[in-house]
């Protein structure tokens, strides 16, 4: 099968889950890997406060099935308050549709909405469904040239209604009406990806967009991805008191004090978290 | 003149109206055509349940008068009820301005928008006014990539207000204050378009995407452009809980039912509409 | 120091200001000026009804300071209603970060939205933070290929919240979260841009934007602006009826009864403004 949403590789063996997996593993995802290294999930963020999410399910194609939304429930959760934790990377290894998956997702979507961290998905291959409405409700979603996206539901008789971008920008209804799949580049131009790389620097670009992000402050950037999506949806002058009252809250925070003084002290900011 | 919303062409003879036409007569725009093919408006919804409406008003250069926007209307109320009837292309021959036009325009806009089928505009040259607007507020639009739009109002003292995008996406300000064209590749990036083609491949395309949408469930793709409306303004979570119920909604309808039922048995399905 | 939000050029001596200037000035931005003509501030219009508004506080690398902010805010509010004044092209000289300026910076936004007359941005060099924020609440922004766009905040611990873009589209969440800065292109993309040229034809695309916007009506190009923020947030039914009513007023101006009679009796509009 086409490789989907994530990352292309060997088809691994066992029970459908998705894992927290360690930063090395997804720097070399095409070369053997030791057979433990999977199976065993990692308790907590891994090293640099990222977390890397793998959906697995190698009997059923990576289906989102309903195990795998649940142990993908349990996985963004776990220790989301952990001021260790500072991004979260969602991947998968092979993909495929389940249209029933749909229905309990938007749950997942909202957790991952209003999870303190900042969601990155990072898409190689074909994400359908299920699949690329979990990529549209990240918070930032990289892809690379090779990866497309299909809401195939209408050919069974399912609309997939819930797609929905976090920028609050369209989708093209043709997607939705016609099940077809669309190119990463047609994606990003719709509104459902944030950009759109070679495939051979997906890794490597999704990655240092994580950690850039897992070295800022994590509670000035939990307040700041908490009001971006307050103030979203607001007409602009109800947006900008929004945002200037968080900029005010912003400022408040010891991290936020934290960074002034060190701009003005041309020293590099020490967080706090 | 330049050849306007729609296909070019020999420019026809005859009074203002919009005729629904059977699917043969689009698939060759540049050869002539048995004088009454066109004078005929064909009842009920062509081969594979797509009805095409061809906007033609020869001796005033294709401009969307009232006369042509009445007959529009009917066009698109024409039998929308009826079941053999899965999606609409509307097209033109040649375009022209008529300002005034755009004032009852928003009429026929609603029209589009709460129709139970998809409509789909098919866009080759100019579209400008009140032929830009109704291109914008089609539910799929494709043009080539020879076609351009423009919202000329301004130049004569009266704003096209009315502009609208389908996915609620933004026009560019500068199109309305301007009143210039803008490229069909420029529009896509806008939001105004679905996506833009070769000009040779316009109608392939177009009648593609239609025959995709007319192989599917109407009370499906209904339910689900109607629903897809219905969640756009809202906020993520009211969106969520509207795309759900629709979702459960659309798993009670027969062919819902059938849909899952045929994907279970790994058989096509068959919708009884 | 990399030329910021507007024009590359020598980096000229004096305090911190915005300056309006003729229109002359901008169309040699690479040579040597008159000592005095960037000083003295002209009052009004300048020919043809454009003023330019040139941000330069050449000791702070043109940093959007509070005394900069309240000079621009002075500068924008200046004879706003006057009928000679029909379109404001803010630009800059060389730009840098000042991240409590975003505080402030929301009053010139809205003040922005709530002008008479339309604003545009023009962007050369990186525009950050502050400046970047301008550029998104500007109705108009065309930026030369060379221009990048940045909202670092969130290096030093605050977070840019009060991004928005006119056309209420979605800037990427990855620019804020990330602070890292993003190309034209990716601007355009997102929504911050309606227009990318090539760098030498900057001022002259920018220029013929302005100069096609200040031969409108006055009245009509303001009815226009202040009914498309109007509609922007409402649902399609509330956007068609205020778009419609707004039609009608429209067309009952004096400038809108000119352009139907020049229309209908094939001359150019006399504005009365």
């Amino acid at each position: 099968g086409r490789p989907g949403l994530g990352l292309p590789g060997r088809r691994p063996r066992g029970p459908a889950r998705s894992t927290r997996e360690p930063w090395g593993l997804l720097g070399r995802p095409c070369t053997p890997k030791p057979s433990g290294s999977r199976v065993a999930a990692r308790r907590g963020a891994g090293p640099f406060g990222r977390r890397n999410i793998v959906l697995s399910n190698p009997k059923k194609r990576n289906a989102l099935s309903l195990a795998m939304l649940k142990s993908l429930q349990n996985d963004i959760l776990h220790e989301a308050e952990s001021n260790d934790l500072k991004v979260i990377v969602i991947s998968g290894r092979d993909g495929q549709k389940r249209f029933l998956a749909i229905l309990w997702l938007t749950g997942v979507m909202m957790l991952i909405r209003n999870h303190p961290v900042p969601v990155i998905a990072m898409v190689n291959g074909l994400a359908t469904a299920a699949g690329c409405q979990l990529v549209a409700s990240c918070d930032i979603a990289v892809a690379s040239d090779k990866a497309s996206f299909a809401t195939p539901g209408v050919n069974v008789g399912l609309f997939c209604s819930t797609l929905r971008c976090p920028g609050e920008s369209s989708v093209a209804l043709e997607m939705l009406l016609t099940g077809e799949p669309i190119s990463a580049q047609d994606a990003l131009l719709h509104g459902l990806l944030s950009k759109v790389v070679p495939e051979p620097r997906l890794q490597e670009e999704t990655m240092r967009i994580a950690a850039k992000i897992a070295s800022l402050s994590r509670p000035v950037v939990s307040l700041g991805k908490a009001t971006f999506y307050k103030q979203l949806p607001q007409d602009l002058k109800t947006a900008y008191c929004l945002s200037s009252q968080a900029m005010v809250d912003n400022l408040a925070l010891r991290d936020g004090q934290e960074g002034i003084s060190a701009f003005l002290q041309k020293r590099p900011p020490v967080w706090s978290h």
